[in-house]
């Protein structure tokens, strides 16, 4: 048994590492480590950064990691972008940079492997975001790319939400991804040295404000050239100030609340799924797949079989027609 | 009731959108519709065609489509890349091209909006695959991002799974898309006009004649100019050529028995969880919820909570030690 709390705790970097690597392969390790460590649980500040390969997310996640450091904050990075430099593919500023970063204790760098079952990328990434936030790591920055359900779920986990975007790429596919805009707590214009760049941020300007719910925070546009470190700072003391609007509008303990209930109804579904597999004679799933496979009954009507089955009385009283 | 069975299955435009509508919001609906359709499924060829954005895969779909349409071939095609151009944002020769497919009567497209309940995204395209496959559309061509999980579970569920490429892009990118090169039956090198494309091809050949399993399909690793329509023919005759390797080796049935399970534990799965959510008192619901937000429990203890109030017996004797 690999696993041992109070090395978490003191951020024992090996430590921390192995509970993060249990909670990738999942199973009752996992389990217990997340168990014990929930408790400690719920004090970093959790900002998720978002947006489609090439954007600089990457860059920029680097170096808000290096203006929190100067300021004596610990940084946990959690990369579930498959092209991130954090998971190996990187220029070769960027690798310095990156570097420079993972050879400070106050900073610890973990990248997700992109893959295993459905939802199980996101499940897996708020899992390692505990660790490290029960290791003590104050902000926890979770880079993922935009551009898929999972990775809008894992961004949905943060206390603050930045979606950055570049200048042009299309009016068409920035409208496209309104589904991101509207997570957005801040929102990065990268690479604002490109010509149309101007034009990018006073359309990002008019679809936030259209969407700002009344008195609430209003995301803010801000332009940045993270290659140069421009704009920077805007964006990490935006970051600060999301924080403290949280805390003081309440909005700090709805989204822990939001959080807890995604969390506990996850577990919920899965348990329920574990204790269907455990439950179910295998023979009998093989030929109900066989009929369903060779469409002579419906996946519904073969699932409510299965639930049937399965010992679980899922055909109650509060059954919905059919 | 806007589902009407007889007028999908006899390919009535309007019909066959509403239906898709349908699945999309879910729900009661959806079922129905997807239970009365599900007997006429099973017959068309559905291909994934899945890349990063930038790739060229949407114009690789189009010329697909075409060149299926010219040997009377009806086509279906789903794109869930909200970056797609069939999503709206598009070059304006894929949009003439496009325009020209879509006042054809032979060719249905559709696209997916990238949102909803993790894993829904997911489900909800393999559903309008099979709204498509009743009306009788002879090949579906799936279109998908393939970064994120939910658009690997996508390209998973198509009997033939078609990836694209572009040379270069680092090869650190391409070994981290291991993940997607796997599930390759047909690989495509798009753009091979670049400079570096001869090099990019002679390392995916490598890569997949290492993960060749043995006497089966060795998948094939085309180069093409989407743009210009070369290399086109090739792709779409690997298609064919795959088709007929799975439907001589029993690959096609063994495809559409993994596709039957992963339908049927996913309808068993997401029927649990609304029976569990009907079943549980709001209020117990938001106190539990509050406990986990509160660090007062952990969220597998609150689910197991959840599930012993929920009416399904949960822990019972098969229960994992906790």
């Amino acid at each position: 048994m690999s696993f041992d709390l109070d090395s978490i705790l003191a951020n024992d970097r090996l430590a921390v590492a192995r509970a993060i690597s249990a909670v990738e392969r999942g199973g009752e390790e996992a389990r217990r480590a997340l168990v014990a460590l929930y408790p400690h649980t719920g004090r970093a500040h959790v900002v998720g950064v978002t947006g489609a390969p090439g954007s600089g997310k990457s860059t920029l996640v680097c170096r808000l990691a290096a203006w929190l450091r100067a300021r004596g904050l610990s940084v946990g990075i959690v990369a579930v972008d498959p092209s991130s430099p954090f998971t190996g593919g990187a220029l070769l500023g960027d690798r310095v940079r990156m570097q420079e970063l993972s050879c400070d204790p106050g900073v610890f760098i973990r990248s997700m492997a992109n893959r295993g079952s459905l939802g199980g990328l996101a499940e897996t990434t708020v899992d390692a975001v505990a660790v490290l936030d029960a290791a003590g790591y104050q902000v926890i920055l979770v880079e993922t790319v935009g551009t898929g359900q999972a990775e809008v779920d894992v961004a949905r986990a943060a206390h603050t939400i930045v979606v950055v975007v570049v200048p042009g790429m299309g009016d068409d596919i920035q409208a496209a991804k309104a589904g991101i805009l509207e997570i957005a707590d801040i929102l990065v214009v990268n690479k604002a040295d490109w010509e149309n760049a101007e034009r990018t941020i006073a359309e990002m300007n008019m679809t936030l404000q259209l969407g700002a719910p009344g008195a609430g925070w209003i995301p803010p546009v801000l332009p940045t050239v993270a290659t140069q470190g421009t704009g920077v700072d805007e964006v990490a003391e935006a970051i600060g100030n999301h924080r403290q609007w949280l805390q003081e509008s309440g909005g700090w303990e709805e989204r822990q609340h939001r959080n807890a209930r995604q969390r506990l109804l996850g577990a919920a579904q899965r348990r329920l799924y574990t204790l269907l597999v455990q439950r179910t004679d295998r023979e009998r799933l093989e030929y109900l797949v066989q009929q369903v496979a060779e469409r002579r009954i419906d996946p519904y009507a073969a699932a409510d079989a299965l639930l049937e089955m399965g010992g679980c009385p899922a055909t109650g009283e509060t059954e919905e027609p059919s």
